[in-house]
């Protein structure tokens, strides 16, 4: 009988590939398969910041979304397409685990933290060994390139998806001491009239490709209208110097 | 006229050593000053988890808080006494920069996120040039170490600090799609209950040295009454499989 592979989620970092861990380093030295998400057609960011280290010879996998991350996500189709290529991913990554390979499923920033590694995470970690090797978040990456302390002390943070309703984003920036809003996209003017709702505007900054070559911030008041990325992240700072 | 040397925040990660950044790694193996804070008495944590990467004859800057975080914060000799000090700690490491010498201030987690490395940072990047390394945070590496998925898609996640009253905690613990309370310490009490009055306490995980030897996780539920370290940390996970 031939042992089981392990599975593991290897969280790469927010972009910066010096910024990946030790341990994430280690672990692509020593996976057989590397198995990475990417839109059809593109080139996986996860794989251009962590590609320096897979080991010599290891099988990579590329796992490509059949739709985009910007589809109306509450439609059937959308619904049904994205879960049966989950299933299908999971079924393909099984297939090397039970050939007995250590697969390393790549995932920007950290694994457990709203990223794509979830769904074969629940769909495998009962039934194959399994580690998580923990990231940098891509909100760390942006506030610490902002050199902004993000939250401090006492400080509520709260972590927003752009894609609340204009009402929810208000009550509950209204709420935070601090606030990441992911998601910003095609969000951005709901956003923007978000915070000016709730009096945090003047502090908002807009980051987008945090700790990346070509990564930018500005205050979110001075942004012009033009389309947003949907991995750009705006920031509220909480804190500021209190002696 | 000599050069001012240059502050670099760096975020040592949760607790695993290998969970350190190859940046953070790098930087300290540069540093010729580096700087972590300790509280007196007690060897310092971020020390532990970096140390082999020190660079070879670097100066070493403990700074010994003069009073334990859990002393009653809103009292004015313990607000007086952590102003004094931390302006104190900045004085000391000027002198290095003002010298020419690269200083490196180990965080543990994150450097702006709940770290004391902030309070080195508002009185001291406008002067020197400064950099933040990012760092894998002490709640990734409890989610991580769990294998929880904590949060996914368009869920809330909120970081509540465990030393917010009960009621606070009810009310934002039943708004919270997913949740992660920090500076646990004698609050536990308090949040146990807190949790079971917003309905949670079924799905909350009591963390404790998450990523460390001896690190350990159990269902708050079944949790004793025993004292909880301060960094221990509970986690509210938001997001079960759902297709």
């Amino acid at each position: 009988m031939s042992t089981q592979g392990r599975l593991i989620g290897v969280g790469v970092g927010p972009g910066d590939p010096e910024l990946m861990t030790l341990k994430a380093a280690r672990a692509l030295g020593e996976a057989q398969v590397i198995a990475y998400f990417a839109k059809r057609g593109r080139a996986s960011h996860s794989r251009a910041i962590a590609c320096a280290h897979f080991r010599e010879g290891a099988i990579e996998l590329p796992l490509d979304y059949p739709v985009t991350t910007e589809s109306p996500k509450d439609e059937a189709p959308y619904r049904e397409a994205i879960a049966a290529f989950y299933e299908e991913a999971a079924h393909t990554v099984a297939g090397h685990l039970d050939a007995g390979r250590t697969v390393a499923v790549l995932s920007e920033g950290d694994p457990m933290f709203y990223g794509s590694y979830m769904h074969l995470h629940v769909r495998l970690a009962g039934r194959y060994p399994t580690e998580i090797v923990a990231g940098v978040t891509g909100m760390s990456g942006c506030w610490s390139q902002l050199g902004a302390p993000i939250a401090q002390g006492d400080d509520v943070l709260s972590v927003l998806p752009g894609t609340l309703s204009e009402a929810e984003l208000v009550r509950r920036l209204g709420e935070a001491d601090a606030a990441v809003i992911m998601k910003v996209g095609r969000n951005l003017p709901k956003i923007r009239r978000a915070l000016a709702a709730s009096g945090r505007l003047g502090r908002a900054v807009y980051v987008e490709r945090g700790t990346m070559n070509g990564g930018h911030c500005v205050p979110l008041a001075a942004r012009d209208e033009s389309p947003a990325p949907y991995f750009a992240i705006v920031l509220v700072p909480g804190w500021e110097a209190r002696g």
